[in-house]
């Protein structure tokens, strides 16, 4: 491609609502322009990225065996109510009505789609194991779309389904494709864990995340490198806590009664205390709403430096949702102010723990008495909770909950997630199939999704200095450029057409720096757009008959003869493209 | 791929809604599903052969240095306003608000987005030419969706823009779309004629569609092949009438006035008279409907054997439509009852005739009085029109307006489009450039669609026998299908193994029918799916070595050495896609 053909405008600017360094760099390299809130059009240099990206899930899909198919974007309601997912939804759901008033959706993902037809054309335990996959256009109606592609409302993924005949099969495809995804990360050139994560609402009860590490990702992760545990914090255990110290030969004081006037706070307490606040007990109260509409209100009680795991909690009471009680609600129910209330002689409330609290020796608690605590509460003695579970947040530092080495906290960017969905969608919408004994069974089902616009903006982030750019070789939209010095110098620019043809005829994807612009210009457009490879013909190297090959990560200029440049581009593309390998 | 593992699911019974031959077997061959009308899902036979006219397509367009981008589906209203298109599309645009309540439609088509995008990005005239493209998905809200993918709700289309600095860019851009446009659909292997249409609401005024033939296709059309013109009938030129006879030493007699009780029809009156059809004025009352709202009545004149062509007289008109005069209102403007009013003496309406009415020495009209009609009404003497144009439907047998042989007609599918815009939305948007003089200047467009789904099913229409699709080679799924007769024996399965690897490792695109299915059932169902080059592995040519290979078009057989088997099939399936290429 010659770039003065390119339609590839880049701005010197830096747009005012691009926050992240790759929404920055794909409207300043030209690779997108905004259309309306989280709508993109993407250029001709987007569009090759994400092409690249779509090739690399392609194969690895196929790999897998895995059959491609296309499902449509209008979804019928009818589908919808079926899995109750119609209302479940909500404001996020693009909806559409047709000229007759008939309801649809704009497809946000598709599992009813595709359960749809494969209870329609699936019959037989033969037809199993069958993984169907698309590439395709999703739509998410985001209250507030935000950093580019990142959380756009018109967007690109690759999503899977699996089907098969029981819960072992499920296992089996789940590993597949957590293998391709390994696979496909690695080749895009990005840094990534695979992390435990909560199911949340599309169901099922296992499944990874794959995170690409940057700390401008929306996600947080803890891992362990010593066992190689990885989890979403959402979805984080903590190891179990060390057993409280044995009491000592004399049973310890009963609690004692402290005044602390105006002291409501954690900080607040440990300071008028003098006191560490792991030394104290934090107690938090919910609303916990269940799917029929019962509301339930609960205390849970943390370790002062603690911080609840909102998941944790939902999960544990079943709830559809969480609301925080109002210090108003919290004094109707315990009789005193926020901050005061305690588990001890707590009543009406029920009452959960997280377990770290329970190996506590001794706590500072509320009492349940407007400006006082109490010392030396002894959990199991002077308070008994109603549960006792794993209800905080972990983080950097805590022990691994594999072997107890210290996690590794990281932020990350969900570029793809594998679900083990097991048969809820089957069951709702009876895809069922005849086994081996002539028994009807619900397919066991897995889904599995990329987000293919995200993924190009999660290689910008890993991928990039302040000039720019710097693509891995196998998502580059371009893999070299050739830039002449002086576009005007017959010599240079034929020298410069010379070696571009020679890279077109080895299969390198170039571009010609055709332009009648200054060196300064060209070089910097080239960083911007980020060529892994520059081969620049200037007029000295020229007079010796040769030419620079730049790299566009490492900034080493090597000089090569002009007729061995394309070759020399080639090796290195070629060499860029095997480090991004996934190991065997 | 193994047929075991293939979703490909074929049907026995036709599907009742299923008139076109495309239609019934896109959906027998397991290509589709219906999930609502007009919405399909595509299985991976019915992805694959997309995915090979996308690539066909591709390949042409970036012949042609055609530069792909990816354009929103969901675009908002605005742009749509500016062009006055927001309120013209009416139903057939799909409508929908996000959560704001802000207005979008789901994409019928992209002027208005790409030329927003020039608009900003295009400054000067180095930037042109340009052209766009990208294969997406489109919408439109059919009132009555039907045969399969030819006329969906949820379609996907190739489409291009090109921008050119002036009208003699926009001609050679627009030869450029139409040479790709004649490569692309013979290399799909379609017969296919490239007609002159009419414009229609798009806007500009020169434009081509790419007629697939099959007696199936909505379109009518007529072409010469002594000269090569060729038009869609809506817009196919009349030739100019032969001139009326010299009249003879003596004027002709004034026109007579005769009793036709009863008699209103062409074929009533000619009957009554014992005169042809052909004798006999035609006269027509139209309401045509301006932009504007205004309405006025004309008549339009043709001869009796000859049909109106609506499109010419609108045109003709520039109205926005047409509506026909209803009896009575024929009635309130003339005096007579329709089917006796006549252009002699007629007030009042403004009268148009076709060209060839004026030819004729003379005519039986109506009398402009109940129950009577004139003979030997004179054209130019006895009636003067105030306007005369061509204004009819040219048909088979007709003489061609370029060279006078006589017109073949056709009926065709619409498989692609290519029109000059010229300014219409570049005004309207103020897509501007500079041009060599700084003077600021609208680019000058054109479009370029291609029907991909539809271009599948046209392939169908013209590819296929009672027994299934015929694939050509460019466009197949997969090229070829490996048939053990009798999967449980061992000889013939390790043969069929061995042939398909072989198949395989030469780059042919095959399936292995490892299935434990009659070989009755394996014979039909690769005719249904239509593999171009079947290799059959029975016991008796396998017991000399040999295996067979059926050539599914001619059905021709071939007994090759099961060594050969491989390279026999490569061999035809290269031979096959170099006579589907373009001559040079």
């Amino acid at each position: 491609m010659r770039l003065s053909a390119l339609l590839a405008p880049t701005l010197r600017e830096i747009p005012g609502e691009a926050e992240i360094a790759s929404h920055q760099l794909m409207l300043r390299a030209g690779l997108m322009r905004k259309v309306a809130a989280g709508i993109y059009t993407f250029l001709p240099l987007g569009h090759r990225a994400i092409a690249k990206v779509e090739a690399i899930v392609r194969e690895e899909m196929d790999r897998e065996g895995c059959q491609e198919v296309r499902l449509p974007i209008v979804q019928p309601a009818e589908l919808w109510l079926e899995t109750g997912r119609w209302a479940e939804y909500g404001e996020e759901m693009w909806r559409v009505k047709d000229r007759h008033g008939r309801q649809f959706c704009l497809g946000p993902t598709h599992e009813e789609i595709i359960t749809d037809l494969v209870r329609k054309e699936v019959r037989s335990y033969r037809q199993l194991p069958l993984i169907l996959y698309q590439i395709q256009n999703k739509y998410r109606d985001e209250i507030r779309p935000r950093f580019g592609v990142m959380r756009a409302r018109e967007f690109i993924m690759k999503d899977a389904y699996s089907f098969d005949r029981d819960e072992e099969g499920m296992r089996a495809s789940y590993q597949r494709m957590y293998d391709a995804y390994t696979r496909i990360f690695t080749r895009c050139g990005l840094e990534f864990r695979a992390v435990l994560a909560d199911p949340g609402a599309i169901g099922g009860n296992y499944t990874h995340e794959f995170m690409a590490l940057a700390d401008t990702g929306e996600a947080s992760l803890v891992y362990c490198d010593a066992c190689g545990y990885a989890a979403n914090v959402e979805r984080a255990e903590a190891a179990a806590p060390a057993p409280a110290a044995a009491p000592g030969p004399s049973a310890p004081a009963p609690p004692v009664r402290v005044h602390t006037p105006n002291s409501r706070t954690i900080a607040e307490v440990a300071a008028a205390l003098g006191v560490e606040p792991r030394e104290l007990a934090k107690q938090l109260f919910y609303w916990a709403v269940h799917a029929d509409g019962r509301q339930e209100l609960v205390a849970v009680l943390l370790r002062g430096d603690r911080e609840l795991n909102e998941v944790k909690l939902k999960n544990h009471l079943g709830a559809l949702h969480l609301r925080l009680a109002t210090p108003e609600e919290v004094r109707a129910a315990t009789g005193v102010p926020l901050g005061f209330a305690g588990p001890v002689g707590l009543r009406g409330v029920r009452l959960l723990a997280d377990a770290e609290v329970m190996a506590e020796p001794s706590l500072v608690v509320g009492a349940n008495e407007e400006d006082f605590h109490l010392r030396g509460a002894v959990p199991g003695r002077d308070f008994r909770p109603d549960e006792v579970a794993d209800l905080r947040l972990v983080g950097a530092g805590d022990p691994c909950p594999g072997c107890g080495a210290p996690l590794l906290a990281r932020r990350g960017i969900e570029v793809g997630q594998v679900f083990q969905l097991g048969t809820k969608y089957s069951q709702a919408m009876r895809a069922t199939f005849l086994d081996e004994r002539g028994q009807e069974r619900p397919a066991v089902m897995g889904c599995y999704g990329i987000g293919i616009t995200r993924t190009v903006a999660a290689v910008i982030e890993q991928h990039h200095d302040e000039d720019g750019i710097i693509w891995p070789a196998s998502v580059a939209p371009y893999q070299a450029v050739v830039v002449p010095v002086n576009w005007g110098d017959a010599g240079q620019r034929e020298t410069a057409e010379a070696i571009y043809r020679g890279l077109l005829a080895a299969g390198v994807e170039a571009c010609l720096d055709d332009r009648d612009e200054r060196a300064g210009v060209k070089f910097k457009d080239a960083d911007l757009y980020g060529f892994p490879f520059r081969v620049t013909v200037g007029p000295r190297a020229l007079a010796e008959g040769r030419v620079e090959v730049v790299d566009r990560r490492t900034r080493r200029v090597l000089a090569v003869p002009r007729e061995g440049a394309a070759a020399a581009v080639q090796e290195r593309v070629e060499a860029a493209l095997a480090g991004l390998a996934p190991r065997a």
